[in-house]
């Protein structure tokens, strides 16, 4: 009876439990309204390597109640010396590309090696959703029940910068864990590629032979950032026209002037679910690690993302402030009325705004 | 002996004079330093569209004495009610593609039919140059003597946002000078096109045949900005070539998503040195003003470039604002330091940053 009610109850707020519902992610939504935490505590249990610990502190993180705000940067600030040192890898590719198989194949081999692998995620669509595209870990099954394998489904958040900022600190505490590489996936849609670009030490594009996307040109960004392009489904029947992509991408890629990094991005093939090219793949990351490692780049680079967040964060929080403020909401409309009646420019209305506010 | 101590001084300020420097730009530096002005003076010889007075309005503009400011804006505020009246075509082009050579051809098939013609120029490079691309009149000799033309070099500025600003502070005094055609142009690098297209009704992409940047793919942008493309020098030799060209051009744009403005990109040839198909150009123009009419997208496209300009001002100058403060110039030097040596996380650097501030 008092189990029936329990179950209404839940229904009526809209949340439907099914089979397939992971079960700590309930309790991780149980525990978010109600974490009683030692920070240092904590911090000592993150660097035992304690995946239970480190989920609780992400969830911390994640925390909306300010209360927690405080205890949260206490945990950030006690791992970050224990930090920086993992390799952080971007995977991305459209729907269908096979992202899940790719982690959960390139996971295994990267464990069989002893390494322990956090899979984080950044969707851009999550803020609208709530949805997210690890939450379902029966994707990648094998894996999740591998004890030095960490999966953490996107963080939820208002905002692709907040999103963002949360998982660059849950970053720091998976390395505080001892976590020896970090993947973040994302979807290959909007601008989540360059934020997650902006977060990690090599940036792996997978793509399909012939799936045209390189003619329209739209993600070529994307292209442009990559320092891998992996082809995967490179098997049976596809494997020709793999071959003949590989070789068109190699030839794009050696138009784009030389990137910073002195690293000659590569094309490679594979097939994740014949568990074929992973290791190919894991070499040439390696190989680009030796690379800039020895040329410095590496190092440049964390830092100036270092500085890319500083600066971005603080940007992001000043229009915010400015633009959510009551009176220049309510200004700012009447601002605009001017403008369209020819009453006013754009420029002495920016002025009129910007003088207001101080 | 008293011209000769002047030429010495001359030198000596890194200035030089040959027979080229254009006599009217120096009166207008000598002008910058020293204008007297009554704006609702100046406004009504604008309004009867006396040039001389829309130059000195555009020098009063352009001054850089936080004394012209409020004379700048009163002259702004009168002539607005008088602007929005014209054609605003933006011009781009890699150097080398004929740009002067097409508009003299261009302005004169319009003085022709009886419009008058302000050409106006953003430089990216003038604010660290000084210099200015279309500071050489020669160089559009025959339309700088037309009486219906109105030729200005690029207004210099620290900024691009700056030299925007005043730009689009000079269409304003142009058009109710009574200008029916507003051509601005822009050299093909840097952000300068995303500038001038967010100011133009038209944007007009000048190309060569085989020049190869289609390939590369690195102004892509602006391809995807033009309303159309037009292959010039497609005379003699390149005839062929550029008609190849044309074909090629016009497959690549219908790859491209529908514009909202529901126009259709077209391609089309020209040699602006034997004057042909820029009559075809005006037309093209024409048919576009005539759709984008209709379907109210030419009113939309000006409201949503004004918001534009709105919060671009404001977000730069909340920027600037901040990062120009000395308390966070030191302050901010301190954070970075901190985060290289792991001390401290971007963000945390921000909220202190931003906590500072306020």
């Amino acid at each position: 009876m008092a189990k029936a009610k329990k179950s209404a109850l839940k229904e009526k707020k809209g949340v439907s439990f099914s089979e397939t519902t992971n079960e700590s992610s309930i309790k991780s939504i149980k525990k978010r309204r109600n974490i009683k935490v030692d920070p240092s505590q904590l911090i000592a249990s993150i660097l035992k390597g304690d995946i239970t610990a480190l989920g609780k502190a992400i969830t911390l993180i994640e925390s909306k109640n300010p209360k927690h705000l405080k205890d949260a940067n206490s945990v950030i600030m006690g791992c970050l010396p224990y930090a920086n040192n993992s390799i952080r890898i971007g995977i991305t590719g459209v729907p269908g590309v096979g992202k899940s198989t790719f982690i959960e194949a390139f996971g295994k081999h990267l464990t069989q090696q002893g390494k322990r692998v956090a899979i984080l995620a950044i969707d851009p669509t999550s803020s609208i959703s709530k949805g997210s595209i690890l939450g379902d870990k029966t994707r990648m099954e094998s894996l999740a029940k591998d004890n030095s394998v960490f999966i953490r489904p996107s963080a939820s958040g208002d905002s692709l910068g907040g999103v963002a900022r949360k998982t660059r600190e849950t970053i720091i505490l998976c390395e505080a864990a001892g976590f020896d590489v970090i993947i973040i996936e994302t979807v290959g849609v909007g601008q989540s590629e360059t934020t997650v670009h902006s977060m990690v030490d090599f940036f792996l594009l997978l793509k399909l032979a012939g799936a045209g996307d390189e003619l329209q040109g739209i993600k070529r960004g994307i292209i442009e950032m990559a320092d891998a392009i992996a082809i995967n489904k490179a098997d049976g029947e596809n494997l020709k026209s793999s071959k003949l992509a590989k070789e068109e991408f190699s030839r794009a890629l050696h138009l784009y002037p030389e990137k910073a990094s002195h690293w000659q991005p590569k094309v490679t093939l594979c097939s994740a679910l014949n568990n074929e090219g992973i290791d190919g793949i894991w070499e040439l990351i390696l190989d680009y690690l030796k690379t800039t490692t020895k040329n410095g780049y590496f190092e440049v680079k964390r830092n100036k993302q270092n500085e890319f967040w500083l600066i971005q964060t603080i940007e992001a929080q000043l229009k915010f402030d400015f633009f959510n403020s009551p009176k220049i909401k309510k200004e700012l409309a009447k601002q605009l009325n001017l403008i369209e009646n020819k009453k006013t420019t754009p420029f002495s209305a920016a002025d009129y705004l910007l003088n207001l506010k101080q």
